[in-house]
């Protein structure tokens, strides 16, 4: 297995992801069509009546789109990195359609497992921000990371 | 705002989406390709010297495909639920090409919003089930629901 190990981590460590994600008409209607298919996500008409005013990104959109940035960061760089969990999820601030996302992690917690003695966990919080730099969304990814 | 009340909802409730979803092939590369372009997920070379020894789905695939599981349960019947967190989402078992997923809710606690009267708090467990009926993930939504 390639990748990272756990002594790679150290809590503190903060990943930039270099690229951004645009968020475009075309791109919430696809994702919506095939994964969210509601009003909100799809029909101007009902989303207006509803609590953002307006058309917004499903949740699970912008969600994707964190993970493809973060998969362009170094985080990525040693190899695939294996997630066992998702704690602490928030979704902050609806996105709409151009509003440019930009991720960044980082390292809040760093643990050997008790069971097995060749892994651990790296608890890395990301955050999801829009181009004005207001957060839109916030997790704790939990990695399963082997150990030297 | 159409939808349902907080009065509407009762701790044990649950919910069973009618629908399923077949991991293939085409929609394991599709999604990962635009949102999590990883090894694991896309190359078979790679992928079979990784843990799950061949190519799994993203993570983010099989909770999108949640999503709309469950977009076409009851739970969405009278309009839209605004989620506004996600915790204790685990990842139980890889999803696989071929693998059928289902998906079910149930209410887990319903509360009052302390600071706002007009609003309350659903948490509803969601569990996804491959065609065997084990189950590959599960998650607590935080949902945000208006009081009559």
């Amino acid at each position: 297995m390639s990748g990272r190990h756990l002594e790679d981590f150290q809590v503190g460590e903060a990943i930039e992801a270099p690229d951004t994600y645009q968020m475009t008409p075309e791109r919430i209607t696809a994702f919506a069509s095939e994964y969210d298919p509601q009003g909100i996500h799809l029909d101007p008409g009902v989303a207006a009546r509803e609590m953002f005013g307006g058309i917004v990104a499903s949740g699970w959109h912008s969600l994707s789109a964190t993970m493809r940035l973060m998969v362009g960061s170094r985080l990525f760089d040693a190899g695939p990195i294996v997630g066992v969990g998702v704690d602490r999820l928030r979704y902050l601030q609806p996105v709409r359609a151009g509003d440019i996302l930009q991720a960044r992690g980082e390292v809040i917690e760093v643990r050997p497992s008790r069971s097995h003695s060749d892994r651990g966990y790296v608890v890395m919080r990301v955050v999801t921000l829009r181009q004005d730099g207001v957060p839109v969304l916030t997790q704790d990814w939990t990695l399963l990371v082997p150990r030297r």
